[in-house]
């Protein structure tokens, strides 16, 4: 647990970059091959003005009074309700395109105030006291969201403050012979894994946030990482949940399985704190695996490939992870390992990596490499697959590099069925190149699958577009035709990045009118007051 | 389709016996090893007086007014409003051990008519107008619950029918590609298999319910079938869902993974006609299987075995069907089949059954094989996992006859963590025996292990009783002290049976007072009346 006194020093998230990605030391440089290709596939793009520097940001003073700050403090603490500069700028968002292009500008919104509270007992005093007081409250994990979910919203109340749960750290309990381990909600995911890993066991959830996001973030947002292949979604992980709302506690999920209603699990899975604070979460863990297994493979073109995921999935062959690259993400990657002319003409590359107990991941993939094999596929080695385990986590880092040279950059992701695959593909393309272009900005569009189920996929898309005018202002337009398309052609609003703020528009088309009203009267019931995180999840009524 | 104007000849529960299981022509004699066995074990026992013959049973009468009657024909048209005996005697309720007692009393209870809509429109329109006529719904789909989720009660409405979904049956889409199949909710499961079958593929659910039972019932009920170690409980099959309230209707479930906000397909799971009635449920299927392989075990004792489950599920070794009787329920099954002396020594017997593509089938028997025996098992042939494929359906019709006999006959189920599952057995068993006991009734109690997942399983128990006063009072008052011990000893109300009205009073301790007070303000919203299924689920405050 981390020392009450010394909040900053212990906190991983201390090494994060305020207005860009992770930590300043590992900063990327674009490859010379990217930087030679992007005038080519995006034309002339104009230099960005500087960022501002952290201390020149103009931030909209804290509207926090004396009386709001004197009764938080007696609840947590005079040296946990923090209203400093540099504090509430890194409350101020998460990690989208937007978030950052937010944080160059020299006048900033923030939350009022940021409080870190030091358990259950804290935050629900805070809940109380902020619905007598009419204080917003938008709970703080990793910081890492891309949705605007962290976004100062105070909705209808009188002020807004960001809930930090960096107190709340550490395993609670591991039950050795079930596999089952509780985790506090603020636990940042690498120490969860060490804590873990002291007992031989992994938790195995690796989203391109892991060296920042929290376990709470991920129950909020359900999440999924790269190795949903093998051990699941981080919702298909939680088998119990412990939720603080403004009116009252839950302890949810008493059995591996049940019938006792409703699964009320996976109704805080998601929520977003709308309805309240995830404080504890219980997950199914596994032992560390023996082994790791590397392959990658490539195939003609991307219908090949998803056809090959497609009959891994529905066989249930058992890989860890399996990811395909569409032709564009297959070119772009290998151009930054120096080898574009060989790469475009090599279709689509495909990673496969099996874990666990040895002889059983050996004959995982001896049966999935069959079944590429057979679907068309030819086996390229292990290089491939081990390079992409080492780079994993670094593609933020080169999203940085490219905003640093003026270059727009964003991903956004969805999900379907197999059979609405490639067609959901081709339509969202084409309303991010047509939006775009409605702004006479060129676009490049790379794609892959990287989370695949029996009954369909997701597809996840990254964008570059030489922007001339206001970043934001296209970018919302673009995205917003997006949105659209992706409801017109039969996808989620998102696969694994929620809904926030941006998407809280389009989830009436998702869930519909009736669905909208379920998640009111929930959030009416447990929320009389509206605090929670107003306009997450639920769009505002203005 | 069912046609408009010949409701039963094409029903298949026009077989169902009205005060017991199933067919007449299947019904089971009493093995003559059991019979000589029943005094043993639970001493003398008095014959039960003949059960009340159908056109003896004095009914309630209809209290549904002519302006009633008059207003719901004009929805679903008049021969589809029934009132005569025989149907409002064959909807008065399930198939638990009271229902059937219940049926064979001369006074009974039954709802006042049965309405049988043709489909989502009549559905809804009769909703609206038994919101403003003060009718209770209570929607029936097979009529196999056994948890008291199909008493006919009014709560406080003025009166109360049965909304028979059997007119909503076949299979309105199916994407092969994908491997999703939609199927109207009141298709009998024989029939939902036969339509997937003639298409090569299959659902695999197979509850003990399963020749009679609906897609709808297994959806509000969260059923789990025997195959469930292969391909997951019924809610885990399930990717989409229609369901038509009283104030609106839902389309849920857009992709096969999400996070588009809170699930809200797993609201309505489970939620057993209190929210609205499922229409249509959209399901992953398998292509049919190519082998089912056999094969039977021997362990020590329960300990063992559990263990040896545990290994299996967690290493993820993929059996389609796994489960472990304990030392009496071997010893019982071994007596049926005329081998009980040499039963008693054998310990606990295991069934595993493999099915799928052949190559992989046989290479999960071979991995599975491996771990029972490591883990202590001894491989006893095929044989016996074949006759339990054969007999997997007839044990109801065994309760038949031993209540004929007399004796007191129930089943009731829990789940609970690995790590717990010896302890919750025993303080489940030791509530069981001494409950009887109180009554000075001698029980004997079986159990079986038939759902396993990796953090834990489910613990399905069968009792016998020699009870000398009324079996209905002694039993709900064993029971209600069973419920306590399940919820002291951490399991969850049921693992598959649901809620109904018989496990409400429980409810609360399984989700809390937040919990229940959620699912209240979704029933408020959705169901503003009050008419939907009152009681069930959702306790009546009364």
């Amino acid at each position: 647990m981390l020392d009450d006194d010394a909040p900053d020093d212990l906190d991983p998230r201390a090494q994060m970059r305020w207005n860009g990605w992770g930590d300043h030391a590992e900063a990327k440089q674009l490859p010379a091959a990217v930087k030679a290709l992007l005038p080519v596939m995006l034309g002339r793009i104009p230099r960005r003005a500087p960022a501002a520097a952290l201390e020149d940001v103009d931030l909209r003073p804290s509207v926090l009074d004396e009386a709001d700050r004197l009764a938080l403090a007696g609840i947590v603490g005079d040296a946990h309700v923090r209203t400093d500069h540099d504090t509430r700028i890194r409350h101020s968002g998460g990690k989208s395109t937007p978030d950052l292009l937010r944080r160059r500008r020299s006048q900033q919104d923030a939350p009022d105030a940021v409080i870190d509270p030091a358990d259950d007992r804290q935050i629900a005093a805070v809940l109380r006291l902020a619905g007598e007081r009419g204080i917003a409250v938008v709970p703080f994990g990793g910081g890492t969201g891309v949705v605007g979910g962290l976004d100062p919203d105070a909705g209808g109340q009188r002020t807004v403050i960001s809930l930090d749960l960096r107190r709340l750290t550490g395993l609670v309990a591991l039950d050795e012979v079930s596999g089952e381990a509780t985790l506090r909600a603020g636990t940042p995911a690498p120490e969860a894994e060490a804590l873990l890993a002291a007992h031989g066991f992994e938790l195995g959830h690796y989203p391109q946030s892991f060296r920042y996001a929290t376990i709470g973030g991920f129950a909020a947002t359900r999440s999924s990482g790269q190795n949903s292949a093998g051990y699941g979604r981080f919702d298909a992980m939680v088998t119990g949940l412990r939720v603080v709302t403004p009116t009252g506690e839950l302890d949810l999920g008493r059995a591996p399985g049940s019938s006792a209603g409703p699964d009320l699990v996976r109704l805080f899975l998601g929520s977003e704190g709308a309805f309240g604070v995830i404080t504890d979460v219980r997950l199914r863990v596994h032992p560390l695996p023996e082994v790791r297994l590397h392959d990658a493979w490539t195939f003609a073109d991307f219908a090949a490939g998803a056809d090959a995921l497609r009959r891994v999935a529905q066989l249930g062959t058992g890989p860890t992870v399996i990811r395909l690259s569409d032709e564009a993400e297959t070119g772009v990657s290998l151009a930054q390992v120096g080898r574009l002319g060989k790469a475009l003409a090599r279709g689509c590359s495909l990673i496969a990596i099996f874990e666990g107990e040895s002889e059983l991941a050996a004959e995982r993939r001896v049966r999935t490499s069959a079944v590429l094999a057979a679907a068309g596929g030819t086996r390229t080695g292990e290089q491939p697959a081990v390079e992409w385990v080492h780079g994993r986590f670094s593609a933020p880092y080169l999203r940085d590099a490219l905003l640093d040279h003026g270059v727009f950059c964003e991903t956004l992701e969805t999900a379907t069925t197999w059979s609405n695959l490639e067609r959901l593909k081709r339509e969202v393309t084409e309303a991010i190149t047509s939006g775009f272009a409605a702004h006479r900005a060129k676009s490049l569009v790379l794609c892959h699958v990287s989370h695949v189920y029996p009954t369909g996929a997701a597809l996840y898309f990254t964008i570059l577009a030489g922007v001339k005018g206001d970043d934001l202002d296209v970018w919302r337009d673009v995205k917003s035709g997006v949105n659209d398309a992706i409801m017109a052609g039969g996808g989620t609003i998102s696969h694994h990045h929620a809904v926030g703020r941006d998407h809280a528009p389009w989830l009436e088309r998702e869930i519909g009118e009736v669905g909208l009203r379920v998640l009111r009267a929930v959030k009416s019931e447990l929320d009389p007051a509206g605090i929670m995180n107003p306009g997450a999840l639920i769009a505002s009524d203005a």
